[in-house]
């Protein structure tokens, strides 16, 4: 199964295409839309005030309900636009984003409004297409969850087991303790009062992988398939595998994770420091990983920059509706590109 | 230009393919051989007395000395193997190793002496890739460079600029600080002594790749290029680009890296959280990583394993040659992963 | 520059996505128009009654009239679909079609309607693509024209330049000598007039490539980038580049091509039997090939077959609406797919 | 899996690196070494007098006598070279030879004796890759066999079964009809005696497939699949599955093969037109297709090209040792293209 995304922020509309998926799937709109909720924004002070009717309509690949086989393909139209928003702006590079990268990448014919191509709302069908995937994987046994981590350096529990993060799934606020949820969201208002926007980490485990997937060689190795579809998403910026970062203040004896065979015949490890996958295969362990999303760039403070129409040293203040921080609607964003990557390594 | 590494530790030989290569480079072997220095071992008590003689013969794709377009295949000799060290333990999976995630993804049928094709030997033909990329680069002014942020969480100063990450290229232990280094090198030696080993974490940076190289897209984007790359390298657990994991703890007014027009009429940024990179995209600043490092998982103390003929709880006790960490000479392994993605990107 | 069709003939809509395509390409829409025209049905006794409006609604991609180079998504309403006609024979595969062979490949769960996935309709998105394609080579310098080259055995004269090429594009029916051209009509109304189809051949021509695109390798060599991108064309089952099929019966002394050095001090052949084609490489000469295309299979003429239902033999009676031949209508489709592989090649 | 063939006809070596083999297989060097054999030149006035001692060297993926599923690399040494016949005429162009092309393609940089990367004697790597393929294949039981289907329009009798086609692989000239053989071996050697060479055919089938295989879009389907693997074989200028070139005389229902349920329950049909291909998928009938040669163009009679060096008019007349003829050493490695295609198919 590959994905395709198309569209722009201030365009017709959005959209996805997924080639390489088996027939015969009943697809669950259900899932698909609660799974799209929980990535909209306008529910709270948290998030931006933007409304998105995120309504995938499909238009190829189903039949009678069900998957064809041939190419899917859904789209969804793009409302309430503020395009006038960004004409203002729309030579002033801001700091963070793409503007800069882009201009240069594409010669200046880059659709600028509302970031255009590289706009988070692009995460709408991926998440639509992380739905597809979930539910092939489900047929399989195998079950993908996220929980916000930290933001701005508050930490959520650590993750223990598939039921913890299922219970994650309903909430509005994505952690396993809502206490330090609290604290979190008071640091994601406190940055909005301040025009300013914070960062944070997003723990994901792909329950279900059975051992022997994966390869060491480039393209075939586990970190490798899944880091790809992880920093597609916008503001990823790092990519922790097991016990990740931490490995770094470890000894080999600490990190090495005992083995032995389990009362059901099967063989485990004590410990998951390597987060299910060894020498680019996975082992049997839930499949853990941890990614660093950088704060959102779009702050309404004063910021310096240049305006590239001039080539000129320049001052920007952007107004218009922002996310103070993406992390909590990122959480089935990441849940997507996990199922999205299981789905590659599987074959499916 | 895309590479296939092959070989096993104890088989005749390991070698690799390279494809696309650009013809008409003249060849240059003393700086290729270099680099495999920097990587082999048996120089000191910090690594394996396991010597490798790694000289790269080149069978096809050089004529009179220069690349030919033609497919380049090099292989290096296997020698001073003790394949009998191995016998005595074949069934007993190492934890940390890839051993038995191999053993279900091959049937078993995977070469089990040292490692096999799992071996940390395999990145001696990757550096020999890396060589002629670093070379392919070189002719468009782009360089590459790394040095050892940190052992055991013991760190090297913060890298500045590619003249500094030069004068790494000539060193044994490759630091900045030659003071923390001896601090780094001491930690190695301890855990040595403790039959055991250390983790760590390597900087790397690319300087000279123009604005404009990458897309947002899957597949496209500049951190999923350079990710799978790095992840192809044995024991990468991690990989983070520009600030890191340290966006987590930051507001977007730290984060936002400010721009303005340099003397020389270039766009520049005040400083480089971003690493380089926007939107999936350069932006001309120097592409900067870390990538974390497991601590090596052959240690010699007892570990609780399992028997995988027998099925069956077991006790493991390693001898041989092991390395306590292999951080430093994993240097030229990163700097050559991140060579053949700066190709990758650059259409090379 | 990569595309992916999407869409049923019976569903809401078909289409295409296409990306890597270069920014700042202002779309000429009545460019592709014209050619999507050429293509559609309905215009005379020689092909189906079925009235297509192929409009196509671009999605993405587009910015002030111009490619930004994100992903570009076009869309073509399904319009005039006789659904009921298919529901009697649903179970009957229809000999010459995919009906079985989907049937086994997707379970069962395919479009049925009109040859779902499968129908020659999926050619109109095909022909938008390569009309963005055919711009994108016209600024580059190359064109690439068709004709059909035989009907049941009745022959065209031989392609000799682009002029001629061109003038064919503007024809009903597409060829060189309009007399040669009214005997195959003649032949397709017969065939109509006997509840049949014909087949024939299309020869097509790129001018204007550079010598030295390509390699000898598999997955690089021209011969096998054309052929992937013909054979995904409906009803194609053979291809030939040059002389084609005739090298059978040549000398090599007659097959060679003489090589001189022109007036403007370019290198030419004498003669092109190579298609511009030598070891998988362009020589600069216009690249040429045949491809042969199958009767169209929709015949309404009593057939034996199986119904897949009852896993029985039964017998077939098709009515509704059928071409007796595809092969004036896919001329432009030819000519497109030779577009895309021309993109590829060039690196486009 | 995947080959990646490398190597020049006058370096020290040639070779082919597979990745994707599956792990377990008890590699039969004897059927390989007989496959290799076939295809080797020496044996008769049919073919160049080199004597090739294609001995295969695997130094990877091979341990114990079976594949360990990593990378095989295997090696056969260069021997009885004649390099100094090269460079009397190395700046000459030979017409029909890729010298110009590569001349262009690689800046004349490429190894110009005896073909370098684009001679025929690369062809030899591909039928070792082709034998591992064929037993892979065999496992899952399914055939390939080919023979001359013509040699200067000589035609042999028509394909029917896999025992006619397994009969053919023991004979020195591989022909159905040994009379019809005797005739093109006194074609090759009047054209030998003329200073000449001569083309021909070679019809292949792969029986076993299963129905289902493949899709219809660009990539996916059969055609487009095994096209691809055939155009790589060096004179390879003409590709048609089934009835081929003749689907252009045929009506629709002539060309339409009934279908009909058999004794044993399975659907076939009643003739093979579509070479076993609808709609780009498998249909369960043995895949069928011939490939067109071109004459061999090195031939010894004055012929009419371009100095490269001095970019003028030249004569050239080749002395060494040329095929006559290379259809009848084609045979196996057409069957090993197939043989690596049908593997693609299946997913191997």
């Amino acid at each position: 199964m590959k994905y395709t995304i198309f569209g722009e922020s201030h365009g017709p509309a959005i959209g996805v295409t997924l080639t390489g998926i088996p027939a015969g799937l009943a697809l669950d709109m259900e899932a698909i839309r609660f799974d799209m909720a929980r990535r909209a924004p306008g529910k709270s002070a948290l998030s931006t005030a933007r409304k998105e009717d995120d309504e995938p309509h499909i238009i190829s690949g189903i039949f009678q309900g069900k998957t064809t086989g041939a190419p899917l393909c859904a789209i969804i139209q793009n409302h309430d636009m503020h395009t006038q928003d960004y004409e203002r702006t729309r030579n002033l590079a801001r700091p963070g984003h793409a503007d800069y990268a882009a201009h240069v990448r594409y010669g200046g014919f880059q659709d600028y409004r509302g970031g255009g191509h590289f706009s988070g709302r692009l995460t709408a069908p991926l998440v639509f297409a992380g739905g597809v995937a979930k539910q092939l994987l489900a047929r399989k046994g195998v079950f993908v969850g996220a929980h916000i981590s930290s933001i701005y350096g508050i930490a959520d529990e650590a993750l223990e087991d598939w039921e913890g993060l299922r219970a994650v799934q309903g909430k509005d606020f994505p952690v396993l303790n809502d206490e330090a949820g609290k604290q979190m969201q008071e640091a994601i208002l406190e940055a909005r009062k301040d025009q300013d926007s914070v960062g944070g980490t997003i723990e994901c485990a792909v329950f279900g992988l059975p051992a022997g997937l994966g390869a060491p060689d480039l393209g075939e190795n586990v970190e490798g398939i899944f880091s790809q579809h992880l920093f597609a998403v916008p503001a990823v910026k790092a990519v922790a595998f097991g016990a990740g970062v931490a490995f770094a203040l470890m000894r080999g004896s600490e990190a090495n994770d005992p083995m032995f065979v389990d009362d059901d015949g099967q063989i485990r490890m004590e410990q998951n420091c390597a987060g299910g996958i060894n020498g680019g295969i996975t082992n049997g362990m839930p499949l853990t990983f941890e990614v660093t999303m950088r704060p959102t760039p779009s702050i309404s403070r004063t910021q310096f920059t240049v305006d590239m129409a001039r080539w000129e040293n320049g001052v920007l203040e952007l107004h218009g509706r922002h996310d103070p921080c993406v992390v909590h609607r990122a959480v089935p964003v990441i849940e997507a590109a996990a199922a999205l990557a299981a789905c590659q390594l599987m074959g499916i």
